[in-house]
């Protein structure tokens, strides 16, 4: 369901190749002693997985400084190329495939080419006039044209096309089943921009999308379990558990916006009340600063602007939304035990208004050692949503090709 | 750290062999080729792995209609002896080995004596009149000797000693951590109870030990994504993500009883208010059916008769309660999506009186498509406790023999 054009074709004949490449690719420059001991393969097999990857040109001999992964947290080893011995380092030739991720929110297109290890060339953004499908993917279509010609500059193949969108996404299928910003039901996206963008297609929930860049190219690389929470217009979760993402048997997985943090609290679009999106989610924040404040607030911008200004009962709705993120995480460490907890989303602009509680309430509610778990935050920028997008095309590239039957 | 003696040595030299063991082990008879396709195994590297273990007595050829797993959900097929043919039925001969269990609480020793296929041959138990680690390990040592003494009847080797306690448990140190009921801190239980039973000894949190011995004999076997809630002191899960049960990163994992269901409830033995167990545990039911009753209530049987007698209140105690117990139910279901949701526990005694609850509850929080998760009730009759701790023991001795330098 994923692909109807497929430019150019990645030359891993065995699972075993795809995992010594995506164990290279988010580990940087490795041995291929090293690179079979984290992927549980013997030299041997290593040798031979990498064989047809060095011909092709995905795999190059030598590392060099440059050779980490996107976050920069790479091992830096330098080498002189080795030809061929088993001790010298490989590394992944970033160059040799590009990938367009996009992002589609309500009213808006956010669009990446990055190269192979998901380093961003060029970043777009541009508003979604209509957000019914057929237009939307018409300007999703344009979108990728416009950089699809930046690409041919370079003379590396775009190999491959991931759009992100919120909500109910079955990649398996290629579909769309609900996305309430959107309002899609039942769209199988991948299919239909795989035929206007003459694009292998991938479609995934964003914050999904978002935990596969952190799992092979940020700071979840090298963890087995991790949790990516996103704070903005939604509450989301991304959860790797045993070194792969939740997806969940029905679908649903790391729904902590919906945790209920407070019986009495603030109605939610899901039905129930006090979610921790009915009072942390963009809308609920400004919602609540009106009440507050008595002011107009038109926008998150705005709302954080008044508790910045230090307007009574402004700091509180803040300090509110910090302690009902707090819980959703520990909620997520008592259960998983993760090693790690990544709190991104754009509602971080406001992260000094709230930091101190999301701490607290953390410390509080984690069980035990549970709150020995590290909590890192990391900025997002605009683009990072559809670098998302293009690391759940460059893992279908590499984990679902076409000469291993299962394109 | 987890055995001294070693009576009896599973003949598994790969991790293949263990895996096409467990998956015969856990699915009940199966064809090569079959046990091969679960397994994800070639029929030649099948054949090889199942030689020794056909050698040493642990796979027999042929099955019969009682070669199911020990919760008789296995599949029951018939045929001939197959005389070592790649489509004759491979089964486990769960005679060919003993395992002792034993659950620890903090006033009474449960322990049973299982075949290899956990299938409960005799049970004990017996009140512990001292809780201190060193007299509570000779308690343990005199039951564990009792039940060896039947075992030499039955002229099979005693494989195994697993001990099973509530708490905070490292089980690759074979150490208590931390114990609430037993009031133990940092005992290396493994090795102690090893020397004074004789038997190779692992020692595992309970509920993860109950996990187990659902994943391999009960109503978790082929499932890939599960949980299993207890009810009863204690609110407990254990979880099953991706195959493989989760321990935590920091030894925390699985802890529903300490979500907040709500900010303005009863206090809790951890800090926080509201939690789950703080509500649904059996001391928090007897305290608030003491309150609302007026009357003495001595313990959960008692306070169960109240309710049923119908005395005013007594029956809102366990709809609260019910809705706790749903409310952290529908918490594992938006976070992990699991397939299927196994509550048991000895509080399933009072089910009858907040099933409804429960069922309700879980229903409001579920999020989307995380309400088509299967909840199912499993009674669990005095001794499954004690079979976990057997389960784990198996456990070890099948994945972890010091033949392949593990152990
Ligand atoms: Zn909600
Ligand atoms: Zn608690």
């Amino acid at each position: 369901m994923r692909s109807t054009p497929r430019a150019e074709t990645f030359p891993a004949q065995t699972p075993a190749a795809a995992q010594v490449f995506t164990t290279v690719l988010s580990h940087g420059p490795l041995t291929r002693l090293e690179a079979g001991r984290r992927a549980g393969l013997s030299p041997a097999a290593v040798t031979k997985a990498v064989r047809p990857l060095l011909a092709a040109g995905y795999l190059v001999e030598g590392g060099d400084p440059a050779g980490g992964t996107g976050s920069g947290e790479g091992p830096v080893e330098e080498a002189r190329p080795a030809l061929g011995r088993p001790a010298g380092l490989v590394r992944v030739n970033g160059e040799r495939a590009l990938f367009i991720g996009v992002k589609a929110t309500g009213d808006e297109l956010i669009a990446v080419l990055t190269d192979l290890r998901c380093r961003v060339r060029l970043a777009r953004r541009t508003p979604l006039p209509d957000r019914a499908a057929a237009p939307a993917l018409a300007s999703i279509a344009d979108l990728v044209h416009e950089l699809l010609a930046h690409a041919v500059e370079s003379g590396a193949p775009v190999a491959g096309l991931g759009i992100a969108v919120s909500g109910d996404v079955d990649r398996a299928e290629g579909a769309v089943r609900y996305s309430p910003f959107l309002d899609w039901r039942d769209v199988p996206l991948a299919g239909l921009a795989a035929t206007a963008c003459g694009l292998p297609a991938t479609v995934d929930n964003d914050v999904r999308a978002l935990t596969v860049a952190e799992q092979w190219f940020g700071a979840g690389a090298g963890l087995s379990d991790f949790a990516v929470v996103t704070v903005g217009a939604g509450i989301g979760c991304g959860l790797v558990v045993h070194g792969r993402v939740v997806a969940g048997a029905h679908g649903v997985a790391g729904e902590i916006g919906h945790l209920v943090v407070d019986p009495a609290g603030p109605p939610c679009h899901c039905g129930n009340r006090g979610c921790v999106e009915a009072i942390a989610g963009d809308a609920a924040i400004v919602a609540r600063m009106r009440e507050v404040t008595g002011h107009q607030v038109p926008d998150s911008a705005a709302a954080v602007a008044l508790a910045r200004q230090g307007l009574p009962g402004a700091r509180e709705v803040y300090a509110r939304a910090g302690e009902a993120i707090g819980r959703g995480l520990a909620t997520v460490a008592n259960l998983l035990g993760p090693q790690r907890v990544i709190i991104s989303g754009e509602g971080l602009a406001a992260y000094d208004l709230f930091a101190e509680q999301i701490r607290e309430a953390f410390t509080t509610a984690a069980f035990g050692s549970a709150a020995r778990c590290d909590v890192q935050t990391r900025p997002l920028p605009f683009e990072e949503w559809a670098r998302g997008a293009a690391a759940a095309a460059i893992q279908t590239f590499i984990t679902e090709n076409p000469a291993r039957g299962k394109g």
